[in-house]
């Protein structure tokens, strides 16, 4: 950990997020679970595999095109224990609220919190609330945790990725960032721009059904589909290459990225899963995908190699081929 | 709920936080482990019983006399599963950050929170790290999760009490809220006070192997030992009875309280646990804590009563009976 200073780029997901959290926090607290640094941590109760996980919320603005800061804190949990294999079953709800924030804004966000969890049937079972003097937090912070059973027979992880397995995404990449740094900005587009956040068990259980040698799930957050596929490259020690064509983003996303001077790939997603899985199995995949409201547009964008271990390349749509880098630090901050 | 706007006191621990908590945060999510409003939920996974808990914490100083918010975020964690009869296994540790903290302050906070959980026997298996713009968070916020096997036999609630049982505190009241009030208004007293912040698992252990009939447990942080008397006599729909001269309060604690102008029942504690039990089980269970260093001032301070239902009544030191009243907003916001 080189700096003297914790920076907002050091919770982007990218390289200097990871320096903090391999650099600083998790040598002191060193544990089988934990050192996989997985979305989440599986661990035994009473002889039964669990998946746990936790996110704090610090969205801003707090409401934007396609939900609020209540639906994304339930979605990205449950999507963090779905990427594990696992069934989300409970979450658990803390609030820190500034002093002064109208109690109808809470109330519209516990109305999106409870519906989201009621159609994605998980349970918020207990919760905490504190309250900040004015100035001292920017409205409204979520944490949520979660507990999950892991489905039997699967074994999915960052590391698991195998030359030759297809890597799969469900649909276009940068929705989410997009909705909320226009909202932000105050910018306006003639196509507007709508968050993906979505609850994505329902799709993740079906493709499990078809395939549960499913070798890597990620659901692309912060830094984006980049930052995804070069944590799994760095993690299985393995190549990836994608080809530029065959990932999907909305024209719309694109322009907004040329405006702001963003790359799409690295823009995060709040409904949108990275899967690799045996090449043999990836119609298979892609049919049950395609077949489920969250999974239309689900497509093959590129494999896992043994070459250049490690590193991420793109095929560009003008013949070349590029090296897709890990993100360093925050291209945009607090979209989650 | 009333308020057009979150007040500091809703986080109190008192009636404003219960009108919150129970009039706008909890009927939208409705489930049978929410309802009960423990400390912990239990919740079933593949058959087994398990406790789950959140906290957020928002302490202002980060350090105090006797602890910090990372040694306090993993004791509160802990202590809110040992309360249900939870044996604490697994911890989730979530960060907010704001932009500019020094990395050395979060390196201290890391190792208490390593030291704590180790010494605990508690993994903390995941995590995740935001980062704010700087003055959108004051410094540093902590959320710990926690799930836990619940210990077979027990069954304890708030809602358990029985008449003619027996209230055990194990030791000294106000300590923790009083060491952190005076270090942030920067007060020296001639006997410094010092935070009681401490993981109960190990004397709470003790007492279920010898009373698995604990009735009620509930650890007295925000709200005192009053605000945890009277949620017991609500919940459990009974009166308390206890003894103004058997409450131990350190003498430096009662002079600052003098000082400050507070009461010493409504300080928070962040190691002290309330244990009702029955009455001829209450030599065993103070036996078993005088036999632990947690709990070498453990004492029994009153009884359940059938009588005045829902109501805590102390009788003085000097002969006479007074209703202690459930707090009604904030005596000391940001002590936990």
């Amino acid at each position: 950990m080189n700096s003297d200073t914790i920076l907002l780029a050091h919770g982007g997901g990218g390289l200097l997020m990871r320096e903090l959290v391999e650099g600083l926090i998790v040598p002191g607290l060193s544990n089988p679970a934990l050192d996989r640094l997985d979305d989440s941590a599986i661990v035994k109760a009473k002889g039964n595999s669990l998946a746990m996980t936790t996110d704090s919320y610090v969205v801003s603005p707090l409401f934007f095109p396609g939900g609020d800061i209540g639906k994304l804190a339930v979605c990205g949990t449950i999507n963090d224990l779905s990427v594990a294999g696992a069934r989300p079953l409970y979450l658990t709800l803390s609030f820190i609220i500034e002093e002064g924030l109208p109690t109808d804004t809470l109330r519209k966000v516990l109305q999106s919190i409870s519906e989201t969890a009621s159609e994605a049937g998980v349970q918020i079972v207990t919760g905490d609330t504190k309250v900040v003097d004015r100035g001292k937090a920017d409205k409204l912070f979520i944490n949520t945790s979660g507990v999950g059973e892991i489905i039997e027979g699967v074994d999915i992880s960052a590391a698991n990725a195998k030359p030759g397995s297809h890597v799969i995404v469900n649909g276009p990449m940068g929705d989410h960032g997009i909705a909320v740094i226009s909202k932000r900005e105050g910018i306006e587009f003639k196509t507007p721009v709508t968050s993906d956040v979505a609850a994505l068990w329902g799709l993740i259980e079906r493709v499990l059904d078809v395939c549960p040698e499913v070798q890597t799930m990620k659901d692309a957050t912060r830094g984006g589909l980049a930052a995804v596929l070069n944590e799994v490259a760095s993690s299985s020690r393995a190549g990836i290459v994608v080809r530029e064509k065959d990932i999907p983003v909305r024209d719309a996303v694109r322009g907004a990225c040329d405006l702001f001077g963003y790359d799409p790939l690295y823009v995060a997603n709040e409904g949108k899963v990275v899967i690799i899985c045996p090449a043999e199995r990836s119609d298979a995949v892609l049919k049950a995908m395609c077949a489920h409201p969250l999974g239309r547009e689900a497509t093959i964008i590129g494999e896992v190699t043994n070459e250049r271990i490690g590193r991420v390349l793109m095929e560009t749509n003008i013949g070349g081929q590029r090296i897709v880098d890990m993100p360093y630090g925050e291209q945009l901050p607090r979209i989650c």
